[in-house]
């Protein structure tokens, strides 16, 4: 399924070379006025640019806005928003069908739909489907500003290359949304980009890990066991193509529990903690710090090199050379996805009203 | 919410120092002869034992199966689980409904449930809790052995200490469930016993890691987006308590596409990977390689240490001493519960059928 | 599966001849101080009585609450609550396996579960198992209460023999709960009661309908298309075994628009309608006035004149002649149930705070 | 919510009056090729024609497929279907948002949403929505065909007027779905025409009952209680805009056990029912009779006759005459409906596998 959601649920659809590709967005609270503007923005973060690291691919990712939407506000029905595929040249995918790219998903696709998807651009498959998800995900940020939470994320790893992290407390991520290659500092985050661009010479790929955090959160959401605050949102980040991991807080497995325990105190009548090292998140429920957690990111599998692979029609090894517009590092433009799927499961986690 | 699934809907119910605990399982395929053997074998794995890195709590963890068993075989109704309390003594939780100890779910609780939560023992959120699920887990590994799949994990790290890794290719468990110390080589193993004493006297927890397998998993389970297998066995592994990370195959942030992408190959008619660095999945779907996980923990929060912390009842600052058992270390005793957990996930994949 | 709910989820377990029964509810608002009178006399309102009407089972029908209680309180964890089972002759039932009851799910719980269903007394499809959910159903009403709403229910005809219908603009069912046989007009009763006992005595069983008013919900409940408040009542009610149909408001083959159509004014400043043939509920949400729906009941299929079956151990056609203690009208007994259901599913719907 | 589904989900979106109405639908089986003339028939039968029954909206209702078809095939992604509007004169609508329409969704709508639904032409809650539902059906019914399963419904009962019944052993459906007025009996059909003629004369509208049935599944389907198959069936039919009953089999509060109960005996191998007053169900199972259900409508709320109502501008009881295109009666029309909803939630009890 490529859905998620308890109260708010939303359905991706659409493949990376057919007509469109779009998402339907059930139960948002009547009333909110969008922000196009914004938006556009988020929209604008994640679609490639003419930037070394980035695909050459010219979408110009608009949403069409089909229904949910009367006088410029919500409406409380399904929101369907549309974006048309006009960039779509299909040649340059031909053999994938019989020799699957490593790391990608072609054979487990094709071995699941008995050979019957749509394997033009990784089909259903393809990071494309992420524009979507950014445009369902800005729209629940503007939702969550109404109760006061805000989500901001960031690089903090590329190729071994770091950058500063949060403060755990208190991040601060304003400004980082406006950035095109959103890190903290601006200096390592230019080591990262020699990083990706000596990477992409060498017609290879490289992988790292974006930080989320979550402010504003009030405590109490959440649950025991099978419905930990934990469980909801790294299943929803693992729907992002390429994460393969995630951690909460500052677990590392040299901790004490002496340094790992969040002490209390009140700050004037608020129950606080002195240091944030599980993020925000206590027996599943959150504790009113922020939430703060770490995605991994694979390498993106596209790469030019030569690689082994199979001949899936005449049965036998073979080798392989990927063609067309790849990003040698997909990070830049997946930060703004990983605040769009923890906006959607955060909404869908405090959302119990139908106004707002 | 206490449950997850869904075609085999499990919920787990009961307090650590109330009647009893449990779990009811829906849609278990009928027919089955339970081992009965097999799963007390699973519930001993778990139970806390006399060594030093156990509490010392005599809970003898025996499973009552109020229904969905008749003649020794399953019946296809909810299997009901029961495993009395009998060993509770509340009298030493009793002030931890106005001092949160630092690290467990006593305040978040406190909050959600305006401080009706049964506080003894950490109630419902309790460790404990984790008995009937390995019960269910139990069951879960037998219906998938009738599938030919297996599941195994060891301890992969304690307070730094490693053990050696599985083989990602064909990862062999066997016999480590019959190991009081779950790693695969012993040397390994005392060391972190030794942290763990050590830890135990400084009156400190200690951490770690614990690394999962999953062998005989046909192609093509799971699907795309976020109804991909990495978000539904993450959502299911953060169910355990203490879990605070997890991740899928070898992701490192340093790795290079052309490191990480397992190339394929044919071996007599079967399309095998040469690594196995993705874990067994890619685009959220098995590729028919084993599935590999680890799972971060952290330190147990119950530690000796004089700790600062709240009172809720005054509303100042105070300092808190925890007295009574405690592991110093879980992992131990964990091993079985991921295992479980793993079980009952999969399980909830691929069946299909109410018979086997 | 056994269960159902978004919010509040309930999973019933148990058999007829088995340890025992019982259900877990999970998501009940913490706070709550259970009255387990009010629910005793409920369990009562269900078990069978020395009536001419019911079955000489004595079962007590005693729960114990195994966990989700604390100090008389509800606490927010699941509640499980067990009843065990006593009486169980379970010789009376022996050849059930091989010549299915007509009219029972003897032949169609075989097929599924490929015979290892436990066939003693109807097993998992036992009337019996509407004990537990008489028991959730009671807890609901009293969380319900808090919002101001109830639910009562009345027997509406049986064999056809009708009570008087409630007055759909203001139905009044004080009094009707603690009836041992629960109409409206006790003269149209002793009429049910006449036509049960000759139907008794001509070893057959007889069918009707149960009338059921929700008071006090709030308007703007329920949702659009396939979350409709019908839909979403009906599924749980059609959960009630041998409930056959349901109708909401007055609806008839018959009517016309401007029959059917209930005309809006304003009382004070809350908007009424002058009738109420749409059952309080329009587009799928309640508009503010009494949900009234009718369940239709078959007769209990359990009767003890000679009937046709086949011998499925031979393949051959034969005769049956159930004997044993049932009821020629469950419709008495089944009044609570159908309110019980009612309050489940209603609290789902309005439930979306964890306090109360 | 606007969705329904377990395995076969499918989420419905748009507006009469917006910009187009589509529906999303997840986990159809890979490889089956779409037979786009039979959805066109299908999508014929729904639409307003030009006779007496029917509204002059002259909406073409053509599908474009967004996503999910490649190559003429499913490919097992999501499949979105669209329509886009093109005959929306809003004007008509304009004032109700102030008067609520008696027997519409506007005031619940309203409510719900705080006023700020998508008021024109019923909005969301429009019979208009019922258009992607027949295509979601006519895809679902072609997937059916591969299991042996297929499904007719005929008009019931209009005003009073009855068409003969169904045989319940084996329904002949077969040249219904042909005919304008789909009617076992075209010389009742011409009866139920009359009545319609004449009520729309008389500025008012008429409500029936249409029945279902569903052929060659397989006995073993559905579950026990809250699982059941009536419940599960009932709760998409009542998504159906104006359904307000259904009954499954032949239940009438007049009928005996030993009437109502279905005798079982060999024909060949299988196992038959003599009759099937049961409807093909038994414990919410099914039993391989035909499944057979009569769903009641009530009549069009949009009648020409002046009405009461309120002004919620002016808070004061105010007339209301409804001008427009409406049906007299919506029967004709809601058949393939009924057929396409019924092979939704068939589909979703059945299916398990992803290749057909």
């Amino acid at each position: 399924m490529s859905s998620f959601g308890k109260n708010i649920k939303f359905m991706i659809f659409g493949e990376s070379h057919g007509k469109g590709i779009g998402v339907v967005i059930e139960n948002l609270p009547a009333g909110l006025t969008l922000d196009m503007d914004k938006i556009k923005k988020d929209m604008i973060r994640r679609a490639p640019t003419k930037n070394d690291w980035s695909t050459k691919r010219s979408e110009t990712d608009e949403v069409e806005i089909i229904s949910g939407l009367f006088e410029g506000k919500l409406t409380g029905a399904p929101l369907c928003g549309m974006i048309k595929n006009t960039d779509t040249k299909s040649k340059d995918y031909s053999d994938l069908k019989i020799k699957p790219r490593p790391g990608h998903a072609d054979y487990t696709a094709q071995f699941k739909y008995n050979n019957h998807q749509d394997f033009r651009g990784g089909g259903h498959f393809s990071g494309r489907l992420t524009a979507p998800i950014v445009f369902a995900g800005a729209v629940a940020k503007q939702v969550l500003r109404k109760y006061g939470i805000s989500i901001g994320a960031h690089i903090l790893n590329i190729g071994g290359q770091k950058d500063v992290a949060f403060n755990p407390i208190n991040p601060d991520f304003s400004g980082i949304c406006d950035k095109s290659f959103p890190v903290i500092d601006d200096k390592l985050g230019l080591k990262m980009q020699d990083i990706i661009k000596s990477t992409s010479k060498n017609l290879d790929s490289v992988g790292g890990s974006i930080e989320c955090a979550i402010k504003g959160i009030m405590p109490g959401i959440g649950g025991p066991l099978f419905s930990g605050l934990e469980g909801n949102i790294s299943s929803a980040i693992f729907g992002i193509p390429a994460v393969k991991g995630i951690t909460f807080g500052q677990i590392k497995d040299t901790m004490l529990g002496s340094d790992f325990n969040d002490e209390y105190y009140y700050q004037g009548d608020e129950v606080k903690t002195k240091t944030n090292n599980c993020g925000g998140i206590l027996g599943g429920i959150s504790n009113g710090m922020p939430i703060i957690f770490t995605a991994n990111f694979k390498p993106t599998p596209s790469i030019a090199k030569e690689q082994d692979t199979v001949d899936l029609h005449n049965k036998e090894n073979t080798k392989l050379k990927i063609h067309g517009r790849h990003d040698a590092c997909i990070l830049p433009r997946a930060v703004v996805v990983v605040e769009a799927v923890s906006a959607l499961v955060i909404l869908d986690e405090i959302i119990n009203v139908e106004r707002i």
